[in-house]
């Protein structure tokens, strides 16, 4: 198990209702020293923008190399500057769409800087809020062509391209929404084009997050890269992971290794209240212990379990080996 | 902790594609022998039609009798008949309100024959299905006159009402759909009537039980009932209890005993697929454990650990006392 | 537009609570009658076992030649027999699995004696209800190789599979979910191999239709048959179209013409309190008026609306051509 | 009908990812002109903070005269500070909780200077995130107590309290989450507290807003103020008003006219990227186009329609009186 955390979920984070956010902004160096001192974490992800620029790829670099921390992905930034408002890849403005597959390229240059080979793209804002007031087909022709064009060039650099979906929000709707419309994409884009779960998305959208790992392993080694947080299923609360669901998270562990994921585990939330580092913290050590408990168990016994198909057994499994005694 | 299931759980369940139910219909002599053969049980829910009529009641008592059971409550058949089928409490057809209101006197004579003093009144028929198709107001009116009679009825044989609530299913829109429009019916109705909590009606409804069980502490000691049962939050799916919850579970047992709750704890699922008998005892087991666990940490703890409303506390109290090590 | 019924949603429909139904039940030759007097209907959809068996094929040929009625699709029974419950195509037991590939074969034997092309496969028991109690990756398998046979089968005589997804009901979790994951599996399959969108589904699954008919334009010709029902997209509600929605309603005729969709409008709705004919009828009624505001409007004056990606825009276009002056 | 705006509803608007916001930021002049000039618009909301402090109250008293617009209502600020993050009334801080009852009793001293007689109160930041991590009785004794001493206050200056409700964000849950829950707490403060309902704010809560102005009738003339706006019922999309539903709003125009509402028709979005006064424009456009079949159909007619308790009766209303011929 690799660990990982998106940097800046441990700095402050804002609501549409308190933008200047909740906490006070503390200073990237001590996030990346926080970061490398949790338990098991070895990765981070650099947001573009917000924590990696064309200008400080050296500094960063020189920065991990100190932490002892890889790169474990580069998320370029799509969501986070006006421009991109109206979508990024599907926007309107052909200039527009040229800048967003610049953005991709020079983080795809800065992964391979930095010595990562994954880019985590969430095309957050290339979706649509009302309903008869885009032409679908034509903005996923764009989608398609655009992303083609961030996979052939990643592709020359040896870098993968991991896309992340989410049903909605920033927009109300998104074009890359849950596992299997990304794995249609990703199939369509080549070798190097995979699917990031998150788990908190895919909860959003009512999937069985085994399944969905499942599922992509049925239509080729699909899953690149695995975002963790925790919510009450009905919008991304990117709360602790633990804090709602236990055997989900369990399960998710066991088709992990079940279908040979050697990604990385990644926190991704948003602690807007609650302190940043000990909420990261706390769901790794979460996934910790059920991973000890897995190990402990067994892969041979719980595939035996599942294929039972008895919920009555798996009560049985939860009440005697999940909960405590 | 006084455990009750409602006698029907543990037969045969069918749903509207599979008219016929999932499973063969067992014999109610057996269900009461399994039911009794629980650990920890000791009441008996019966629903009106299915399990009680006119005509069984001492015959039934006699049984409860020789099983070692107690009559936790009757439940009146509101929802299963066709003459419900557009309403029963607020039915446009004025002799259908009167049996409606003969239905629940005739169970709350036969709970008192029974040595039984709650009804559990499920007016599941009584809501709508479309907008623009109701007088809201009117049907309100009707329901809370109604539901008054059978107040005045029960209060004269010492038989406490409890309502239970629930967002849809089977109508689209019910009357009572969430504690607090419920609490505010119970209020106008009198001391002998309440509030039945049923764990799934209110994930669907987005509440969090433990809240719900200070607001019906906050307006009047008014949870007179408790019904058990899991499901993933957007449907009453009526799961094995701790197959998707766990800490929702253990804050409502903490809630329980912090209110001052001395009811039943009723086992309410629909074992569709899965053995009756073992999904039902698979429940109270797990409830159990979370009580075992509960009476070891101690009341006082639980009191200071939320007391600090903080998640990471929380999310190491999940990992350390509820979670196996 | 060619419209058609499933012939069962004129009758008595159930649910769980109330398995003897909320109406009476009408002869089938009524039914029949019925749906031949709806203006525009041509076609309609006969369900295994409840409609149409081995043994009243030619029997069913002579009554819809009579009532001037071609038939829609057949809709092989995977749902309303006990032997289903578990799982038909993942059965755990072989034999069933037998059955359930036998079922469509007799039905595709059936469409093609009836002079039909289409078998529309809804596999509504094929999915999940608990977490941690399934083989998800065998179980695909499984699903991908008894759906091959059919469609093998199918192929020889000419008929066309139409896979209707669902996110639940009556399983928790259906394999066959959303639009996407049943595009994968139809790709997969051949070019016989399409995907019905039932519109009420759709919701559910939180997909904009009109997206959903671009995805499977997108990606092949995908888009083999249309249900038509609404709901308040949080569950399965079938009822009246237009009740609830208007805009995507709208906006689903737009995409259909735009995309040459050449099959079936069919009606699929469970009209449990109200008389079937006529919430069939209105359904259809709605439909043609919205068809004709599209007509008068023009396909390119709403392909200009979509173009400019402006919600005032569209606004404007609602109140001024969709909503009575 | 008096139509009425939330001001910044006008102006620029930012969420979680985009900070900054998706437009340019206006001149607050600008947006009163703007408001000004909607046909119908005669009433102005005030948010605190954000356009009304202690020392701009006679600057914006001379405004709003010279724009011709009355004060409909102040919205105190207790949701865009830092201060306010972990709840104003029931901060765990007495410092802050004094401070978050000084702060609506300068408003209310405003509003009265304003010649307004309401305070929208809206205690969105008073809620919780997570479970097992609040004493849910002392929160709710805490926002009882002092929404008490803001009533009692209010009382004094002849101005009104009306409480508005939302069942989630920006907390997980909210303390006041839906009407009836609102309505309890409304009728234990006084005769100058009610309710607002915010209309996208009920659909999230799968409120039916007919039934919901016919509850807060039942209980006492309790809807002091409504917010509009439309949404697909999963989350405050905050969208312009009819994109999404028709027949709800038609029926709410419907339930206040026949309950005697004789509040501000007010609305409340977030056009984050769409043009504000366009968009709110569009708004007020619609309901005053159902407000205009509404009076031509009449309300006895509508009286009877819904007396039928017929859904096909009804469809075949939307259907001719509705949608557009």
């Amino acid at each position: 198990m690799k660990y990982s955390i998106i940097l800046g979920n441990l700095g402050n984070t804002c609501d549409r209702f308190l933008s200047s956010g909740y906490k006070d902004t503390l200073d990237k160096d001590l996030l990346l020293k926080q970061a490398a001192s949790i338990e098991g974490v070895t990765g981070i992800e650099l947001v573009g923008t917000w924590d990696i620029t064309m200008d400080n790829v050296a500094e960063m670099k020189a920065k991990l190399a100190e932490a002892g921390l890889r790169c474990a992905s580069i998320i370029p930034d799509h969501f986070a500057q006006k421009r991109w408002g109206r979508g990024a890849f599907v926007s309107a403005d052909p200039g527009i769409r040229r800048e967003e597959v610049a953005e991709p390229r020079a983080k795809i240059d800065a992964a391979a800087a930095l010595g990562g080979d994954l880019l985590n793209l969430w095309p957050g804002q290339d979706g649509y809020d009302y309903p008869l007031c885009t032409n679908y087909l034509e903005d996923r022709t764009l989608l398609l062509d655009n992303l083609g064009e961030c996979a052939a060039y990643a592709r020359d650099k040896q870098v993968r391209l991991a896309l992340e979906f989410k049903p909605k929000e920033p927009r109300n709707h998104s074009y890359l929404a849950r596992t299997a419309d990304t794995l249609l994409m990703a199939r369509e884009l080549g070798e190097n084009v995979g699917v990031t779960i998150d788990t908190g998305h895919a909860f959003v959208a009512y999937e069985n997050v085994g399944e969905s790992i499942a599922l992509l392993k049925q239509f080729g080694n699909k899953l690149f890269h695995m975002h963790f947080n925790d919510n009450y299923t009905h919008w991304d609360d990117d709360m602790i992971v633990g804090s709602i669901h236990l055997v989900e998270y369990f399960e998710i562990l066991y088709w992990l290794e079940k279908t040979g994921y050697d990604g990385w585990i990644s926190m991704d939330q948003y602690p807007y209240r609650e302190d940043g580092y000990g909420a990261i913290r706390a769901s790794i050590l979460f996934l910790q212990r059920l991973g000890g408990i897995l190990d402990r168990v067994g892969m041979e016994e719980v595939g035996k379990l599942i294929a039972k198909r008895d919920p009555v057994s798996t009560a049985a499994f939860i009440r005697e080996k999940l909960v405590a005694q």
